[in-house]
C-alpha cells in the first residue's frame, strides 16, 4: 500500500496526476493498479490530457448536473461536491503490466477536486 | 467469494452497509476488497456517513438527472432505476490492510436502492 | 492481460459484449474480471440485456446530461462523448469464479460508444 499526496489550489480543479502515479508505480510487481482517494468531495476519473479544454468542458458539465447553489439539505454548502464525487466515483483500476502503466494514447489520471482547495490522499495498490 | 443479502424498504434508499462489510470481511486476507451487486436497479457508492442529509440531497439529485416519469421507452416503468445505476456503477474496489478496510474518516459504503423494496445481493471478494 | 476487439457501427451505441467476453475468459483462473477501455469517448458498463428499450432509455437519458451540441470549448466537436465517458467510467470489475464470470441473471456488459464508428480496444485481466 502506497500513498500519494496531493495539494489542490482551486475549490473546482481537474487535477493530472498521471505523471505522479507513474512516477510512484514504475518498476513494481503486479497486474492491476488500484487508486482510491479517502474522501467524500472529490473524485478520481481518467480522460484526456491533450486538449485543457476537454476538462473545462467536463467540469462545467458536472456544475450543470449538480450545480454549488441549489438549496441543498445539508448544511456546509458542499453538497455539490458530494453529489460530483458520486458522479465520478472515488477509485480507478488500470491494467498493469511489466512494471508499467497501461494506459491508452490519450488517457490521463484526474483528481477531480470539487471542495477545495485542500490536501488529499490517494492509497495507491498493486495486484 | 462472500455473499452479503440486504433488504431494503422503500422504492429509492440510500442504504449504509459499512457495518455489514466490515463485520464480513474483518481479519480475512487480502489488499484489495470488491462488492459487486448483481443486479440492474441498483448501485454502490461511498460517500459521508455522517450528516444524513447528504444522502439525501444525493438522492434528490438522482431524481433530478434521471426522473422517475418521464415518457420512457422501457414498460416495466422503472427505467429510471436502471439509468440511476449505471450512474453509480454496481462495484467498489476498496484498499484492505492487515485484516481491515481502509476507508476515509468521513467514506461510508451504501447500497443505492432505486427500485425497492427488494432483497438485494452483494457478491463480496478479497484479493 | 488478453485483448478485445471491438468494431462499433454508429456514433453512439449500447454493444452488448458479454458473449464475446464469456468466450475470451471461460476456464482461465482468478477471482476478480477487469475490463479496461483505452479510450477517451467511450465507456463501460453493466446493465439489462433483455429489454433493449432499457438500453435505448440509458441512451437518451446520456445524450440529456450531456448533449452533443452545447457550445462546449474542445474544437473536435466531441466534448459530449468525454463527458459521458466520464459518467459511464472506462473501466469494470466482475467477480469470477471456478472459470466462469458471475453476473446477475438480467446484467449484460456493455461498450457505449459515444463517438464512433471506431475501432475499439478492451484489455481484459484476470487476477
Amino acid at each position: 500500500m502506497l500513498e500519494l499526496r496531493v495539494r489542490t489550489t482551486r475549490r473546482t480543479e481537474a487535477r493530472d496526476i498521471t505523471e505522479e502515479v507513474v512516477r510512484l508505480v514504475t518498476g513494481k510487481q503486479g497486474s492491476l493498479l488500484h487508486l482510491f482517494c479517502t474522501h467524500t468531495t472529490c473524485g478520481l476519473l481518467i480522460n484526456e490530457d491533450a486538449d485543457p479544454d476537454v476538462m473545462k468542458d467536463l467540469i462545467e458539465a458536472f456544475e450543470g448536473l449538480a450545480p454549488r447553489n441549489h438549496g441543498y439539505a445539508h448544511a456546509e454548502g458542499n453538497s455539490d461536491a458530494h453529489i460530483k464525487s458520486s458522479l465520478t466515483g472515488h477509485s480507478l483500476t488500470i491494467p498493469f503490466s511489466e512494471g508499467r502503466l497501461v494506459l491508452g494514447t490519450w488517457q490521463g489520471i484526474y483528481l477531480m477536486e470539487f471542495d477545495g482547495p485542500r490536501e488529499r490522499k490517494i492509497i495507491v495498490t498493486l495486484v
